[in-house]
């Protein structure tokens, strides 16, 4: 029966999630450069509106719209055909139908948008257009019909993975998406001989604070009602991002005997998509061990990926929400309890869980790949990926837009 | 019966659109000149104060407290006499009565604050104080009582004309006061002479999106409940929203082959515009056609005010808000679908009320033009209009509060 | 009995409360001076690491864990040991535990943080974090148990006087607390010499912004419920900061001729930090009485502190915090109104309620200032206090975190 307090929750929840889009955009944003200002926000801009026109005339419909083969859905829902606004939602019988398509909705926008960190400063936004729309159809909507869909490989009853609010689906999928882009683009002009210098702190701290404040609704809101486990969600998100706040500080006074604020600020991100696989599983504790262990593994990553490896993840997609995510699915594995959702975890005894976590997560890098690279082969009959030189140097904001960010702000940009 | 998630819903609906004059304040002030910063903040910011307390001494009372002859309420509840806080709203029972009080209290900050965006850089504060609280008794009570107060000419017996969220109320009212406003107030100097840059981008680009997140409160609160009316408005917010956000894209790529930031954020605000009157009446394929006829029809309408009547409306107050609420009201009357809330439009076969929507949006204007006229009138008692020319050339900031928005970075304002 | 609209409410009232932190980072941060603005952000970022880690390790325990004394809770439930997600909370049997949990560690998280605005510009990031741990378990735990534990000596049987939302807890304390340690710390260089510009009025009025629409839910959210009394102090919370931003208006006016939006941005906190304590006792005319004299009250208050007394609490900590705290206490105990929640004031007939109000305003001060010495003692056993004064002239940016705001935007810090 439809319950107005767990609709208020899951609408309401669907607004904090909406608003992490323009925070990511902030967030990217004050982390690139100043002549890229425009376009990091702008990258995330778009999205907002072409993901959410995309998800009503065919994405609801591929990705919980019936069942084929328990890869995607169908298109019996395009342009939410079939779907009565009085009838509850197939998905949970205490909301109207369009609450949960409302809520899923905002799931479809962040997830395209992280992405745009890895390709910051050099992708024509033409080429991202196309390549964010072909992506949501390649990679995106099977990925959530698999997890979360009726009769999904990875959720359903073939692999029974686990993934609360959207490890695989959100963050590995984005963030092994980012660095296949990042690596087909190639690296900056100037990667490793130019200082790419933060240029607004504060926009990143506010972006993080917007995040951060989305992703209570983003966890806690994936409980679909305003019951305990929503309230547990809640819990394990705020002990996850806070330990890894901790945790680099940490780090930051071990290498540069000083915190720093974006370093407190990439922790939280961290400590937050490390729970979001978990947050409605592990218990409250376990989520504290998972944020703080969170921060070493992905500067770790980072490390890997931009100094060893010379990928040029330009604000850390990758780093962040793909390695961040892929700890998350493993420490699920590990950590869930029974006692939270039924769900037993590595030490609580079941090594088929952690198994199953295991492949989810191999079986998601493998989608992201795969799919990201056949998105890049359809832009590419388009338009190039790469801006031209000359572009790149002037800065996107200019030549993509024609925009500066602050023109009555003098200075280097 | 007091529903406690309805209420729930409800007061959060409440804290959300009150973060929409914030929002507003921060996408007119970045729009705005940097010498106007502080001032275009500052003329949300004030009305946050004076249209809160006016609400309850008296604004409730003659929006919503009994009826006097259709077109104003009573002085039967100043001072919120006669409430009883834990009786139900007489305009909801699902609601405690201070719940509906507090919701449509943020109505009437948000809408004269609308307004200052046609003036923004030349009138006086102080005339600007008192228009605003002329107006707020003068126009927008007696519009908020004529649409949704008991007894209302608008929404009542008389006419039948519907307005979900604001339409009428809130944009049209606002949007034609405002180019009154600014025609009675002149040109700033150096009008087409003067290239006014957007001094702000990131700023634009945040309030928008305060806007949009609170716009979600806006128009899925005025279901005045967690319902699934709520879920299909909030889902038509964001398929106009999006749509025209997309649809300013496509006209920036034909004008300018690039599509802008700047935009992107007024196609969203033109497109939750439109969607406001009809948001809870026409169904969700008609939201995304509403958004994305929004955008071309109010480039034309900016088009034809600033350049062909050289009318100063500075920052589109009237390009957006009232010609986006003109269409979404005329938009309502055209699709609206019995089976999302019982009224049709012309689509559906009632050309009655669609006759009723064009009469209640003539109406409108009628009141909006009148209304603005007599409270010019009664300002120009206190205090000229306009500042002098000094004052406008050195900035509002300096001459108005005597402060800059950014003391320690120099530049160009 | 759990009900769905309560937890929804009261979980997004924490959502709100969260968001207060980061605002309040960018009020302080845009106040204090460029080259302290990430210092001043970092100073609220870290405690939302730290408290919220340390509120799950033992400060729910010592604050609402049973009872020692009535003067601090036990150890029973360190690490959340004891407690059952599925039980409703022992202080709100319509809630989950943990929404409990939740709401109120956001509380322990934003009042901290209250308390470094008093120290901007001068005290090590070492030294910060040491006193903050400390003046949690030190400070906050027993004043919330004494006004809102099980068997507090401040609002239990004991003095039985009331604190809506905090006016004891977290403004009072907070405030003498920024008092106290800015008295040890002494002054900034260059005090009454050097004009301490505020360098990004915006980010003041967003912080304000943020920390109102927060307030809602502090506020609101403080009755636990999604029901009338909610709807009451959401008003209540409205109409204060509204008259307060007013009536700092009219102090503007008469003493420069110009009304300046710092001066509303100040009024409204103000008018916010009176109305928490009452918010849920007062009647909403009275709220507005309140309110307006608030701002007066503040600004005597700081001219005092700043003037007079020459001591440099930087961004007003105690001005705003302690001082609108104190009169908050006081109007609760002339204003109450039995017909609202039970509780009757002086104007009501209870002169043992206004007794019992002032003392415990003259309890939480001792305990405040005591426990504020006591960790500043501890925190010396690890540290020096202040930074050095080449650091201090630096900027804390630079010499604490290594870190500048705007590193592409050349100027004037």
């Amino acid at each position: 029966m439809i319950d107005s307090g767990d609709t208020a929750f899951v609408l309401v929840s669907a607004a904090l999630v909406f608003i992490m889009t323009p925070g990511l955009a902030l967030f990217y944003g004050g982390l690139g450069r100043r002549k890229n200002m425009v376009n990091n926000v702008m990258a995330s801009t778009f999205i907002m509106g072409l993901a959410m026109v995309m998800w009503v005339l065919c994405g609801y419909s591929l990705a919980f719209g019936g069942n084929t083969g328990g890869i995607i859905g169908t298109l019996n829902n395009i342009g939410l055909i079939g779907i009565n606004m009085s009838d509850p939602s197939a998905y949970a019988d205490n909301l109207p139908s369009l609450a949960f398509i409302g809520f899923q909705m905002m799931f479809a926008v962040i997830t395209p948008a992280l992405i745009t960190g890895s390709v910051a400063g050099r992708m024509r936004f033409k080429a991202l257009f196309i390549f964010i729309a072909l992506w949501s159809i390649v990679v995106y909507y099977p990925m959530a019909h698999m997890v979360w869909g009726e009769g999904g490989l990875l959720g359903g009853g073939w692999l029974n993975s686990v993934d609360f609010a959207g490890g695989n689906v959100v963050h590995i999928s984005s963030g092994v998406s980012g660095l296949v882009l990042c690596i087909v683009l190639g690296r900056r002009i100037g990667y490793e001989n130019v200082s790419y210098r933060i240029h607004h702190v504060p926009f990143v701290a506010l972006g993080m604070a917007l995040l951060w404040f989305g992703w209570f609704g983003f966890n806690a809101g994936s409980a679909l009602g305003a019951n305990d486990l929503a309230a547990h969600a809640f819990l394990t998100t705020a002990m996850s991002a806070a330990a890894a706040l901790l945790s680099w500080m940490v780090i930051d006074t071990i290498k540069h005997r000083k915190t720093t604020l974006i370093g407190a600020c990439t922790g939280v991100i961290i400590g937050l998509v490390a729970i979001t696989p978990g947050a409605g599983f592990v218990p409250v504790w376990a989520s504290i061990i998972i944020g703080f262990a969170a921060s070493p593994i992905c500067y770790a990553g980072i490390s890997l990926v931009k100094r060893t490896l010379k990928i040029d993840d330009a604000l850390d997609t990758f780093g962040c929400h793909g390695i961040g995510g892929m700890w998350g699915g493993i420490a699920t594995g590990l950590f869930a309890d029974p006692n939270v959702n039924g769900i037993a975890g590595l030490l609580f005894g079941d090594s088929h869980q952690f198994a199953a976590q295991l492949i989810s997560i191999v079986i998601t890098i493998i989608v992201a790949t795969a799919g990201t690279l056949i998105c890049v082969g359809i832009t590419r009959l388009f338009t190039q990926l790469r801006v031209e030189r000359r572009d790149e140097l002037i800065g996107m904001d200019v030549s993509q837009h024609g925009e500066t960010a602050y023109p009555s702000f003098n200075g280097l940009d």
